[in-house]
């Protein structure tokens, strides 16, 4: 069990940022008969670079994480076109942020726990029960197939009073353990399909949630998670780790 | 800082098992001047031993701790009779499990995830915010007022591989784990105000969720969270503990 960075890749929250930026230097590392299907949920607004180019190997899909009709219609969509063959990556990547930052506990209402825990976990969760009835209906064999969780540093319960009083957020980190939690649970459970299930802190990086004072690009994080992640094993189902491939504790 | 138990009292989930049992031995071991707030969904279906007593230290308060406007009326009310002297302990210890058990991944559906993520971690949310108001309501000092949020041993992410192919419960044990990450933010948050937050693992216990295949009653498993409990301090808030004490790796 390993991860192959090619055949039919699903990214989501990938008009921007990070999951932008995997599009691209995935394109830059596939071929021809690989295919990028690029999830976000304003294709309109999807990065110009992706979507004025339109290369052949990529197809830009409206999904909405938190919307369960948009993801079955997503679905239907990539599942149409990927039958043969099934999904090899799936990255969960599409997260939200509420209240703004610092986000105390007086300014977050029940409504913000609410909506971060569906983007961010209810949204990974539906793919990946979808992302293991591609692998079934489809014909390949699924050895060569894993579902990447982009979590966070602030997910970890044991690193919490280190980075508390820098960055508050109980949404986004309450969330965020939960998504710990479904990886764990998804290697577990995958494990008997030879579906590998990891998750990734992309370190702290200069996106609209980042911010500008962040110390890595988008660029350099993508160029070490992708070498980090075609390097993942067997072994590193169900782990946590950073860009560099460094475990980090729950 | 230490848990005092004793002074007003608020306990959620009290019409049956574990916290009916917590309602039941709190009684009997304060005295005139401590008062419990027994809340429960269903006040009439309150468990009749302590309903048809009704003993002057115990209110029943209907309380659905994934309604915000009933989490909020119960506050009122009990916010009139606490207002001089606060709150002294929060138990959250309501939750539910969906769906039924194995409660594998394709009988679980984004409702679940919703639903379980709202009764088990926005409701202790909630509380804990309006715990804090009280506190500075009040005019007592905080040094000896403490949350505890019941959580279980399937929360631990890291003892995930030893128990999924037992238990699955995808919604049950990401939401543990993110109240688990609850848990550890509020015990930084609060500690400023010394109010102890901590993590409890009730053990395996004979209750409508545990079932009757558990090796513990509600008795043993109460008897010793409650001795526990009145010798945790300062360095154990912000911590997973179990029923006799012993820390959860997260």
């Amino acid at each position: 069990m390993s991860v192959r960075l090619g055949g039919n890749i699903l990214v989501t929250g990938s008009n921007r940022g990070i999951g932008l930026e995997l599009v691209k230097q995935l394109l830059d590392n596939t071929g021809q008969e690989d295919h990028i299907y690029a999830c976000c949920r304003e294709p309109e607004g999807a990065g110009a670079e992706v979507r004025l180019s339109t290369p052949p190997q990529v197809t830009i899909v409206q999904l909405d994480t938190s919307d369960e009709d948009s993801v079955t219609a997503a679905v239907q969509v990539v599942g149409e076109r990927v039958t043969a063959s099934g999904l090899n990556l799936l990255i969960n990547n599409a997260a939200i942020n509420k209240p703004a930052s610092p986000a105390l506990l007086s300014a977050t209402s029940k409504a913000d726990m609410m909506e971060v825990f569906e983007t961010n976990v209810a949204g990974p969760f539906l793919l990946a029960k979808f992302h293991l009835l591609f692998c079934f209906c489809g014909q390949m064999s699924c050895r060569r197939s894993a579902i990447i969780n982009m979590s966070t540093l602030v997910s970890s319960i044991e690193k919490c009073p280190q980075n508390f009083h820098i960055v508050q957020m109980y949404p986004y980190r309450t969330s965020k353990a939960a998504l710990n939690m479904l990886t764990r649970c998804l290697a577990e459970d995958f494990r008997k399909h030879s579906i590998l299930v990891t998750g990734v802190h992309p370190g702290w990086v200069i996106t609209d949630m980042g911010g500008k004072e962040a110390p890595m690009t988008p660029q350099q994080s993508v160029l070490g998670m992708l070498s980090m992640m075609s390097s993942l094993s067997d072994k590193d189902s169900g782990k946590l780790v950073d860009w560099m491939g460094n475990q980090i504790p729950w």
